[in-house]
Order: C-alpha cells, then structure tokens, then sequence
C-alpha cells in the first residue's frame, strides 16, 4: 500500500425491501471534511488518468460495476515515493478507497457495461485543486484501454 | 412544495469516456454539514415507508432507477403543517431533491428492477435522531406497495 492509501469495508445492512450501504460519515477515522459528492461514470473500454488532487482526499466507492485504479505516488519525501499500487473496486463487494492528496491516479472500466465511482471528496472542485497531468505522464501499460 | 422543501437541477459533464455527475458540494445553497453519505436500494414492489429524520437535512439523488417519494409535513407551526406532497425522483432526470428535518417521508421503487437512492445528510447516524414511523402512522395509498 502507498503511504496513506487505505482501503476498508463498507457496511451494508439487507433486508427483503432492499438494502442500506453506508459509504462514509464523518465518524469514519479518515474523514478530514466535506467538500464534494460527485459519480464518475465510466464507459466499456474507456480509461480516466491522470487526477491529481493537490489538497483533496479522495473517498471512493464503485455505485456500479467493476473499476481498476492505478495510483502513483506523486509526494516527495513519502516513503513510497515513486511507487505504483493497484486497487479494483467492485460494486458486488464494497470497500471504501481513501487516496491522500499528491498521489495521482487513474482508472479503466473493467467490465463490458459502464461502471461508475461515487467520490466524497474532502474539498470543493477547483481547477487549480484538481488537475488533469496527460496519460503519458507517466508509463503505465492500460492494454487496449481507450 | 411543502416549506423547505427543494428540488434542484444536477449538473452533469459528459464526454466519450463518461460523465460526471456533481450531486452535491459544500457551496451548494442547501448545505448546512456533512454527516453521512449512504445509498438506500429498494427491491422492486417495494416500499419504505416512514422515514424521520428529527436533525438531520437529506439531500437526496436517484443513482439508479425510479422512485415515487411522498413527503408528509409533520412540524407545527409550518405553514404547510399537515399536508401531503409527492416527488419522483429518476436517475434519467437528475435532480436533488433537499427535505428538511421534520417532514416524514416514504418512497416506492416505480419500476420493475432495484432502484438506488443516494442521501448526503446532515447528521451522522443515531437511532433517536432518525426514527422509523411505522406505515400505519399516515394515512397513505401505498397501491400494490409491499
């Protein structure tokens, strides 16, 4: 694991009208503050990198479908500078990814319908917050990922 | 619309990978604090039914599918005290749908397959602060309802 980077179960209570699936509260140990609810829907094929959020905890969940992220560690004088880490996210077994501001990540839909990421994220969008850096920033091999 | 009560566009960015679906953020008018983030599935001819939260504002989404709300205004001394309102909320019409502490609220899954709704609340989770009136408490036709 990247330094920071955690990853925790959601708790989902069932019953037979449905169910409940609690992502993230502000009781949680890594809730900083709330900033953004967005989804992010990605379609067959396709892959989003780079993100970069310079201040944002990024707290994330699959809503739907199956995403593989790709995180580099982008802080110097982390103790995983430099490093990669690969983490999949699946709606049919929910975890809870936090990933710390500086690491710069990415993601591929995994499965061949769209599959979408709830991001609560610590701080409001801003483009200076939350920057783009173009895929071939950095050399990671997405197969045939669009 | 019952007092306090608000319905909102949601913004929705999309490009050939996806889209990004920004339900809710700290700027937004309606937001007051962050409590929770959780998503609620009801099965198909399911109800739940009722829903009150003594604290806590709901700011509610529909991720996936359609759902029938109906609201009942339940605080003395609101101008609509006493009254009935009803909302759909579908995830092919988004909007966010802003209910205030003291109204209780049902909603029924309007289609033939499990529909998601997201509530960003103001309150994290207790039992004294979100109550489950049960059905009998309004007089409401649920139709074919379970």
């Amino acid at each position: 694991m990247l330094e920071g980077v955690q990853l925790s179960p959601i708790k989902i209570v069932t019953d037979e009208r449905g169910s409940v699936i609690k992502m993230f509260d502000a009781n949680h140990p890594n809730f900083h503050r709330f900033g953004e609810i967005y989804f992010s829907v990605v379609n067959p094929g396709f892959v989003k990198a780079w993100k970069l959020h310079k201040a944002s905890y990024s707290n994330l969940m699959a809503t739907e479908g199956h995403v593989h992220f790709v995180l580099y560690d982008a802080r110097e004088g982390s103790s995983t500078f430099g490093q990669f880490q690969e983490v999949d996210l699946n709606s049919n077994d929910r975890q809870l990814l936090v990933i710390p501001p500086g690491i710069m990540y990415g993601w591929k839909n995994a499965i061949d319908h769209p599959s979408t990421i709830a991001n609560c994220a610590s701080e409001t969008y801003s483009p200076e917050e939350s920057v783009n850096p173009p895929r071939e920033t950095l050399q990671y091999d997405w197969g045939d990922g669009k």
